[in-house]
């Protein structure tokens, strides 16, 4: 199939464009009637580094590229609107595989209600999936940076942790002993994790003083908030809810869930701030649980707190060079 | 260098953003005041592929990536924007070059006023430059698509074609006995080619019915113009202005300087259609040179023509399967 013929039986699969959009696939470039903030991120992960083909299908691979881009708008509290895809393709990778990862990325985008509003495909010599997204919002009061956070705010956390982290282990056949529902619902959390969208664009709007989706990992992606906002963030790992077969997956490669559960990444869940007199309508509005995992003092970088008030980890604010 | 290194080092070269920038570097996106319509592309050149680093700097490569993706917003009549880069690197690249890449696009950027907003950077099995770029306009008639030229219209070209087809023949070493002048102009022609982005706005707000950037070449480029309208274009390829060197490239293969100059890719000039009456008001607006090349007729596909009218090419419009 040549780049023509896969261009368009990929144009075919692509869902109808929403409302905005007045040009989209085969046009040099899309036109959309904005709205007047335009919020756009780039997210681009590779075959052998961010995902392997032996414990994802391309559906995966597809869904995970536009999903980590995704997550990104979510962190702001954007509205998700277009999506421009590249897939840099290997030259033996059969066309049917490159329909299938577009298959897993239209889905997503359907049920996101984000366009699929252009592309690029490309051959290389690996398989690279680079997303870019925008998403849209009335005011910046809607949106939240990472900048934002200021000593006495609480610091919340949507969703659980370490369950992609533990789907992968338990992928790579570490975890044994997982009963099939359990096993398959881990193993989709690793491979399919979801974009808080809607809960992003709540927490945004009821007053969120800084937010973060959590790719890196807890730890890292605290780091970043401290960093960006000029403060210091104490978080109790305790209270931190632990997703489902997390302390399984732990206990059988003899690391700390905690540990786990604060340095594996994917998980997607959002990390926010707010001040105290906002957390209760913020956890309210935010439509998922919302856990009340520490506070911002005055300082730098993150302590994370394990039992009896123990210091399991300590992050110095990054330096930039 | 790490990976947070590489990119604090990378923001420190970044250019200060445009006025409408309220968040970019640093943030989970990047922000952006809109105007009325948004015009975004996304183009990707892979290392081995659309460049070879025995003919490229790593200057060029960013240059080249980001011209690529200028020249669609070119090609719509859009004012460049914001750009998002995705660069895929290889593990053993010395970030001294990912650096100098940078630097070939900061410099186009500041140089067309386009702001790198944000950007991704991952390691992979191949170096992979994805740049996805938005544009603005204020209203659709500014703009131009690919789908609006109708028969009796006239088809212009600005500049001219093949300087890069040469240029490429020229640094691989076939085009023996050029002057160092005229090498280097060439060589510069094929490594970094201009996005058309002022001439891409005047044509389109002068009236044209349909425009393209000629990156695949102008026998395929003008096809992807007259299957989206619907029309066939009748190209005289004798009133074309053949780029210097192109001549002399094409003799020393043994090939027509006309092939050369019509199959060609990467000259990054605009093709355009306008009614007959608007002809002499929009070549005027252009800004530079621009050839009458032919017209647009009743039919599908496209007719290149060369001495005594005899059709060099012709190429039927694509069928999509």
């Amino acid at each position: 199939m040549a780049e023509l013929a896969l261009i368009a039986a990929i144009e075919e699969l692509l869902p109808a464009p929403g409302e905005r959009v007045v040009r989209w696939v085969g046009d040099d470039a899309a036109v959309v009637r904005a709205r007047p903030l335009a919020v756009t991120s780039i997210d681009t992960i590779a075959e052998g580094v961010h995902f392997e083909l032996a414990t994802h299908s391309f559906e995966d691979a597809g869904h995970k590229a536009l999903a980590a881009a995704l997550s990104d708008l979510a962190a702001m509290g954007a509205n998700p609107g277009e999506a421009y895809v590249s897939l840099a393709l290997p030259r033996d990778l059969p066309p049917a595989d490159a329909l299938s990862l577009v298959k897993g990325m239209t889905a997503l985008a359907e049920r996101t209600g984000t366009t699929m509003a252009g592309g690029d495909i490309v051959r290389a010599g690996a398989l690279v999936i680079t997303v870019c997204v925008t998403g849209w919002a009335e005011r910046e009061n809607q949106l939240a940076g990472r900048d934002g956070a200021r000593p006495g705010d609480v610091v919340g956390l949507t969703g659980d942790l370490g369950a992609s982290a533990a789907g992968l282990l338990m992928l790579e056949g570490q975890v044994p002993g997982l009963g099939p529902t359990e096993a398959e619902f881990l193993a989709r959390r690793h491979r399919c994790p979801e974009p808080r969208l809607a809960a992003g664009r709540a927490i945004a709007a009821a007053g969120a003083t800084a937010m973060i989706d959590l790719s890196d990992g807890l730890a890292t992606d605290a780091a970043h908030v401290a960093d960006s906002s000029g403060v210091r963030l104490v978080l109790d790992l305790l209270t931190a809810p632990l997703g489902p077969g997390v302390r399984e997956a732990a206990e059988a490669i003899g690391r700390d869930p905690l540990e786990l559960a604060a340095t594996g990444g994917e998980d997607y869940e959002l990390l926010f701030t707010v001040s105290p007199d906002l957390w209760g309508s913020t956890a309210a509005a935010a439509g998922t649980v919302v856990t009340r995992l520490g506070t911002v003092v005055e300082g730098n970088g993150v302590e994370l707190r394990g039992p009896g008030g123990r210091i399991l980890e300590e992050m110095r604010g990054y330096e930039h060079p």
